[in-house]
This record gives C-alpha cells, structure tokens and sequence, in this order.
C-alpha cells in the first residue's frame, strides 16, 4: 500500500517535468519555476484517495492478473489527472468562498505574490490535463472517449458548483430554497461525478470497456457519492473534530447540508422560525440553537437509517451486477466508506 | 455583409438553446435563466471579427464554391467557439485585472449578485466549448484535431496570460525586465494564437486538411497577430481616442507595451531614468513625461518602419506560399489589419 503510494508519487513526479518542458510553450525560467511550485502546492498534498482508486479498479478489472510496468504508469497518470482536475476545482473554489486554509495550509491565492494570479493558475491546472491526455493516451483506441469523459465531468462539475452558488449566495440567505432535491442535485454534480465515477470510468476505458455500456454503474457510483457527501455533512456537525481533523463551519457558513434539508422537512412552524433565525450566524449562541434543535428532531437516528438504507440499497444494486469484477470495483469503493468516521 | 453577420448570430442562438437544455445536468429555472443571461452578457457583444473570420477563411479556402447551409452553420458554430474561448478569457481576465469595463459596459463581475460567481461563470464558458464540438462535430474525420486544437490554443494562451501576470505584477514595476523578447513572446501566446491562427486551424481542419502540413502557414499568423498587438500598442498612445473608441492607459498601468520596450531600447542613460521614474505611475504630470519622451525618441517614425518591414516580410511569406487559396485567407487577414486605425 505504502509502495503503491510511492509508486504513485512517482509519476506525479514524471508527469510535472512533461509539463515543464511542454514544447507548445517557450518557458523562460521564472515561468517555469512558477508552474513547479504552483503544482506542488496544489496538486499532491491531498489524501489521493481519487486519483489511487483508478488503480485499484483498474486491477480489480483485471482480476488479479498482474499489471505491467505500463498499465501502473497509465492507470497512476489518468489518476493523476483526477487529482489535477480536482486541484484546479480547489484553487478556484477558494477564491470563490474567500477561504483561509486548504489541506493546512493558506490557500493558494493567500501566499504572498500569488493574489488573484491563483485564477489563471486554475486554469493552467486544467489546462494540463488534456496535455498529460495526449501525451499518454493520443495512440490509444480509447482517446476521444476520454477526453470527452473528462469534458463532461467537468462540465457537470461546473453545472454542480453553480447551482451551488446560486442558491447559497445569490438568495441571501434564503432557507426556504432549501430542499432535499436542490441538496441531491448539487452533492450528485459537484462531487459525486468526479470523485466517484470518473475515476471508475477511467478503469473502464482503459480495460478497454465502452461507457454507453455502463450506465448501471454510473447510476450507482452516483448514488455512492450522494450518500458520501451526506455522511460529510453529518460529520461536520456530528464527527469528532479531533477524528476529521477539521472544525465544521457548516451552520455558520449557510450551507446547503442534508441536516439543515432534513430538518427543514421534520419540523414544526414554531421549530422552522427557529431554523430561519439561527442558521448562518457567525455567533456561537445561533450556532448552539441550531445544534440543539438537530438534537430534539433526532437528526443522528435519521442520519443512521439514512445510512443504513443507503448500503442496503447500494448493495442489492451492486449484487445485481451481472460482472463479478465491477461488483469487486464497486464494492472496494462502499467498504472505503461505510460508517466512516473521517 | 449584414447578411453573413445575421447568420452568425442566429446561429448564437440556436447554439445557446442547445446548452440551455444539455442532456448531462438535470437544469433547474433559475440555473437556466442565470446562463442564459450570462451567456448574452459575455459572449455576443464584441466585434466577432475572430468569429466570422472562420467562416471567411473557409469560404476562400473552398474557391469560390457556394457553400451549404450545414458548411455554413459548421463554420459559424467553429466561429462561436472561438468567441466563446475569448469571452471566457476576458470574463477571468477581468477579474485578474479589476478592470471595470468591458465593452461599454460594467465587468460581468461588477453586475450585482454576480461578484466572484463570475469565475465559475468563466470555467462555464470553457466547457460550453467541448459540449458544442460534441454536438455537431463528434462524427467527424477532424473531431479529434479539433478537439485537440482548442486545447494547444488554451494551453498557450493560459501560458502567455501567466508570463504577463508574472512579468508585470510578481516584479512590483520591475521595469528592467521588460525587453523585445519578453514583450514577443506574451504577445504570442497569449493573443496571437487564439486571435490569427485558431480560426484559420478551423477553416483548415474543416476543410480536411491536417494542420501537420500547415506550420508555415501558422507561423505567418503568429507573425501577423504579433504586428496586430504592437499596433494596439501603438495606438493606445497615439490612436484618437475618438476612433478606437477608448483611453489608453498602458502607461499607468505599467504594461510591458511595445512602446515603452522600444523606449527602453533606443534610450541614454538619462532618459532610462526618466522612464523608470515615471512609468507606472497614474498622475498626468507622470504620464506626460513619459509621452514627451516617446515623442523625443520618435517612436511614431520607428513604429512606421516596423509596420513597413512587417507588411513586407509578411506578404513575401505569404506569396512563397505553394497554395493560392492558402495565399487569399492570408492576405484578407492582413487586409484587414495593416494600417488599421482602431
């Protein structure tokens, strides 16, 4: 595992002097010494979990048969190339939300001599993903396929962040847009297509699949990414601060979680005006009140049948699946995050 | 004239309701009406010359032959691309910038309610892009050139974006820095490739040919998009404001403009003091210093001989060329442009 990692790293390694020596520009020193330290402070410092489990499935795929020194390099860049998209979605997103930290760190844009620069760096990240594409992959039955794969989750990654911002800030503050299904919506194309299919995806098309032929296992990976980001919303209230290695801002900061949706729909007139002038407020007595409503309407019972019918329902789905190998694939991702606590 | 220009924009239109009701994102009302408004906000009020020159090029590639209506709404959907890959850039731009207006009217970021909304506005129009090329170019023999083609371009001009950036702001007014070679090649990437060889890369590619074969023809663009930069140099200063429509301000705002690189080229000791002295600054008393200089040192005279020896290097390239068509998409494109006054 540890080596995989190393493995991984790796490439990152290989995949930046590509792009530092990209002939499509002429780079003078000081770009590019930016561009180096612009990547390593964005790109590699995640868990990887995304970008690792193109690997993972792809072995899984592959059933067990060893893969060659190529398959490792190609399934570690496309994984790569997860992770750059999801940098590139970070920096910008950042500056969107005027964040502070990242990974503990500053945030990108907040690093002296950097500023809104931070913008065209996004766009460079993104920028090197169809570079890496072609340089690995041009020869490759699957290419068009892939590049339209990554076009079209970032797409609807982008379709997901707007109508994020568009109801959280354009209504200021308005909790009565606030619904299960605008919640699914924006969880479903934010996160759960790039963090949960995509990397399957990129498997697929290397194992030499045609994704028309596998809507059944977008739905699902889908499905798993909804029921991800909600266990991400109850942990921010819920989780052990210590355990996640974050303080949850959510009430604080608005936000469009499932316990604010749940709540919404479970309590009464008196409790909702309650909801309505506490949620959003920086002052820890409004944070509290929020809290102990969550508490009173037994949001952490909701959360666990919630959760339980999620992996009843993710598992039936899977078991259907007439390949024993995607069901390996899918079933690697639900046990990384069953019950999990981080 | 006014004729093919109706088209094009019809074909805006028709091009907007397609990603209006994109299969990939499930729309709500408000998401649509939010692009929807962006969408006319940004992308259809410029000169479209970059646009329509798609549409030209491929008629003088095709000889004279009377194009169908699909060559036509081919070319103008290409055309719209290219509009679209600007109006992405000056949206970020804008921002990277502060700027205040575009186009006679407020940034798209300074419309209320829009704010930093604006960069995920910028990547949305990035990834109308590939979602337009999808829709009407997937079965092509050329799909995948072209796929590639707007991503080289991006990449290149995301390049010549970050050299400005760093060049005239990580410096802190570091005019030591500015010289010919750095102002050719931000000049380059960052206009030259999108703005005079891109919607010639489109003619060509639709018209079948692989642009492999085509790097002379690239380079004379490159060529002529750095002489149509050092113009907007040029008349930033000595333009009538009256004509090209606005105040130029490059010497306020620092820019590593032809002139002043010339300036700094042609200069004594003494009046290089001169310069570093007042150059950046955005009092008049500064400013006009640095334009008595400008007149002292005759840059009016230098920039006519450099537009003399570039008319005449280019139309040589040009007429070496083995193909008359090839010769008459160029020579319409320098038409166009040598001794324009706005």
């Amino acid at each position: 595992m540890a080596d995989l990692k190393s493995t991984f790293l790796e490439v990152y390694s290989a995949l930046k002097r590509e792009l530092l020596e990209d002939p499509a520009f002429e780079w003078t020193p000081e770009s590019r010494q930016w561009v180096d330290r612009m990547l390593d402070y964005n790109v590699p410092g995640g868990k990887l979990n995304r970008g690792l489990s193109v690997i993972d499935s792809y072995k899984l795929l592959k059933e067990g048969m060893e893969l060659t020194e190529e398959e490792i390099f190609l399934a570690s860049a496309l994984g790569w190339c997860i992770e750059w998209l999801q940098a590139y979605f970070l920096v910008l997103d950042d500056i969107m939300d005027s964040s502070h930290t990242r990974r503990g760190q500053p945030c990108w844009f907040r690093v002296p001599k950097v500023g809104l620069i931070a913008v065209n760096d996004g766009i460079l990240l993104r920028n090197h993903i169809p570079r890496i594409l072609k340089n690995h992959f041009k020869g490759k039955a699957y290419y068009v396929d892939l590049v339209d794969l990554f076009n079209e989750v970032e797409f609807q990654t982008a379709c997901g962040q707007m109508i994020d911002l568009i109801t959280t800030l354009e209504g200021e503050k308005e909790l009565s847009k606030y619904n299960l299904s605008v919640h699914r919506r924006i969880v479903q194309y934010k996160t759960a297509y790039y963090s949960f299919y995509l990397p399957v995806a990129c498997a697929l098309l290397m194992a030499g699949e045609n994704l028309d032929n596998h809507v059944v296992v977008k739905n699902i990976l889908v499905e798993m990414g909804t029921y991800f980001q909600v266990q991400d919303d109850y942990l921010d209230c819920f989780g052990d601060p210590e355990t996640i290695g974050k303080i949850g801002t959510d009430i604080e900061d608005f936000k469009c979680s499932w316990l604010v949706v749940k709540a919404l729909e479970l309590c009464t007139e008196e409790q909702k005006k309650l909801l309505y002038d506490n949620y959003g407020k920086t002052n820890p007595a409004n944070v509290a009140k929020v809290k102990a409503l969550y508490n009173e309407l037994n949001l952490q019972a909701e959360f666990a049948e919630y959760e339980r019918k999620s992996y009843e329902k993710l598992i039936t789905s899977i078991e259907a699946h007439p390949s024993k190998a995607v069901q390996a694939v899918l079933k690697s991702f639900l046990a990384k995050i069953y019950k999990r606590q981080k």
